[in-house]
């Protein structure tokens, strides 16, 4: 098996009119997940798209938007690829704080502005436009490939882990590359082997029928107070997780997993400065603020209201009290253990009346260091960017590769990369620069190449 | 000095309609003090009204609304009295709950309709048409008659305090008439010594710049979790404040003013009902929730907010918390005691980046049991209703009494009656029945009669 990277890169240059104009198409069909605005349309265009180079796809049904699957290459390829990403996008308010419509391309200096294009739509078509490419210069290609294109990952893929469960012997692959995250403040691509979970609740109290006037404090409950006490049991002032039992579940990390973390780059003074705080939480140093950020599980107050918030005084007693939580989770901790030990906690103290819902849940993922699929990124970002990627043990954010790869017991890479620092995502003016649009696909051809090529096991030296 | 009520009676009964149409021009002048609509013509209003009793009237500026003052009656008379009502009323809205147009006097079903017919404009009237028939039928009054009439008392009185300071040696008086509290569900009318004062606070707490994704949360405060903690350490789950310092100011009650607690008819099922609770605050018995009503010191969180507090989720970390607490206040507790020991407490707990603001305060009022102008209402309501009134050693609620009796030294009583339990006071279709508003005068005539006739001391039988 052999790669000529110049007729690779040499018929991305002689594209590059035609594969911009099927990513404004791309872009020009809004597909927002949360309005269910054009899901089942973009699902058609991406179908469409692969259909082109060649795959088999089929349009799998959920009961929120379609997930988008293919496959293509020989089916007795000695290795396959599973490939995900996704084709919805964030809400394109507000409207006005756009400079340039958000569903029309526009290029102006050097960068490509539209909703999505950054996440996701610009990394998914530019990796079908390289298979494209791939087969248009190199012949057959090296691998099997599967695609995952699902469309509710920004609304939380609440049908992608039952339809991954459904479909697991379809998805049998030797690994999975995930969508990418984009290259740090000096350029640098960032990958990792896996992310947090999330566990998102919605708790609620209540007290009297209706906000009563605050005379009447001395003998009717407040869900209000109800709430903050139940709150100041959870997590204690040093921050830490108070939950019974919780912590109980954090699996230790590696030496290798505490090495790497200690290894990424940080730029912790600028990060300060454009988050308008004067030291990290508990006045840790950077050292130790970079080790939380990455290997802590985390307990956040996103939302509480209750009562009376408006201008001035208004002397009421509530009626209702609500408070948001999310837990960002690390292994072995999952959503389902977090509403029980929850659950149990507020019990426990007499807090029976707190009701509690699950918003939102996506177990953490976790690959070991050293997979074909990390390695063959790693050798990709090296032939294509001539760069060495920045690589997270395991990223702070969260998403839906759990039930992929730690699941299905497919390891996975983060890598790819087409956002820079300011691309904007989830925001107005949503950009990326042309020339990493076509970066992407040099990185795709590179990677198809190495995760082909490499050998299966590292040979310890030691 | 005598007083024929026969007299007095006929010459309202002979001028029901008169009287009707001046209140219909009171209850046509707009006066809302929030929006300060109308209060300059509305005081205008009331002191021509008062100018027709034969009163010698001031329009005494503020920073906010004018008050009324007035004096009428022999200035060497041997008894002063004191009476304080407002003129200002609650916004109207929402405009299209009412049956008929607030600013219009219209009578349903022996109902007056209108805002501010409750609170306070017809009892204000009704107590200066009540002097101007005693002066038609009993000649010149038994005793000097002071009026300060605000007009901000529906935006917290914030120029009374300061206005009364400036005019002590005017306002001196041997006790004053305040306005009154209503009938309750048996149509007893309800009287008061004292009412409970208040502290409003609106504390803040900010964090990052602004709003951060969820996932830098163990690195970043979480300016939500600094209140919820700073909050716990203020009140415990058994409903007992745990401001340092602060339970040491609440003034022991007297044996008389637990027993006239005791003796308050409450309609402890109805209210429990009313309000949708099944028991009272930590699970107290009718007779301890009676005692903890009236004599206890409160700690109200009556709003909190920080984050996203919309549907669904949304994983950040707030920039900013914010709660209102409303103190009512028992003796001898003031605002800015409150304030004090609020913050001292909070400073000495770490918690110094919290910020807080008064947005408003005003002390209790208490006066002794026994006093002259109780004695006189209680005997006024007799005479003219032939009914005990219930008597509250103070109420639950707030007034700016403190700055007319407390300070200055003058006995109080919260007495007459205009409102019906369904007067519906700061709603749409405030009303009053229209023979209360008569009974009203009724009562006004039969207090100053008892005002200037009853001993200055009880004699204690004892």
């Amino acid at each position: 098996m052999t790669y000529d990277p110049a007729s690779f890169e040499a018929y991305i240059e002689a594209n590059r009119d035609r594969f911009l104009n099927e990513f404004g198409q791309f872009i020009a069909q809004p597909s927002v997940a949360a309005q269910k605005r054009g899901v089942r349309e973009m699902a058609a265009l991406v179908a469409a798209r692969l259909d082109a180079t060649g795959a088999e796809v089929t349009l799998s049904e959920t009961e929120g938007s379609p997930i988008v699957f293919a496959e293509q290459g020989p089916p007795d390829a000695p290795r396959t690829l599973l490939i995900y990403n996704h084709y919805d996008v964030q809400p394109e308010d507000p409207l006005d704080r756009w400079k340039s419509p958000p569903f029309e391309m526009t290029i102006r200096d050097g960068r490509i502005y539209g909703r999505g294009v950054a996440d996701d739509k610009g990394e998914l078509l530019s990796r079908i436009q390289a298979v494209g490419a791939w087969r248009a210069t190199q012949g057959e290609l090296p691998v099997r490939i599967k695609w995952v294109i699902e469309g509710e990952e920004e609304e939380g893929s609440h049908h992608l882990n039952g339809w991954a469960r459904a479909h697991a012997a379809q998805l049998q692959a030797d690994g999975i590359l995930w969508e990418g995250a984009g290259y740090d403040e000096e350029g640098r691509p960032m990958f990792g082997t896996g992310v947090k979970g999330d566990a998102y609740f919605e708790l609620r109290c209540k007290g009297p029928s209706h906000d009563l006037h605050s005379s009447v404090a001395p003998m009717v409950p407040n869900p209000a107070w109800r709430l903050v006490w139940a709150l100041s049991t959870l997590k204690d002032q040093d921050e830490t997780i108070t939950v019974d039992g919780y912590l109980d579940h954090v699996a230790p990390l590696t030496d290798a997993e505490w090495a790497a973390i200690d290894a990424l780059p940080m730029e912790f003074e600028a990060m300060r400065e454009r988050w308008g705080i004067d030291s990290w939480l508990t006045g840790a140093d950077d050292f130790h603020a970079r080790r939380r950020y990455i290997s802590e599980p985390t307990l956040t107050i996103s939302g509480i209201h209750s009562g009376y918030t408006g201008a001035g005084s208004k002397t009421v007693l509530p009626a209702e009290a609500m408070v948001k939580l999310d837990f960002r989770l690390v292994p072995d901790l999952t959503p389902e253990l977090a509403q029980d030990l929850l659950r149990q906690h507020l019990d426990r103290r007499g807090f029976t009346d707190i009701s509690i819902t699950m918003l939102g849940g996506e177990a953490p993922a976790k690959s070991p260091l050293g997979s074909l699929v990390e390695r063959a990124a790693v050798a990709a970002s090296q032939d294509a960017w001539q760069k060495t990627p920045v690589m997270f043990p395991w990223f702070a954010g969260s998403g839906p590769m759990h039930s992929l790869s730690t699941r299905l017991g497919i390891p996975v890479i983060f890598a790819g990369a087409t956002w820079h620092p300011n691309a904007r995502a989830h925001s107005p003016n949503e950009n990326i620069y042309v020339e990493d649009y076509f970066r992407s696909m040099q990185f795709m051809g590179a990677f198809i190449h190495r995760f082909a090529t490499l050998p299966a096991e590292v040979i310890d030296s030691a």
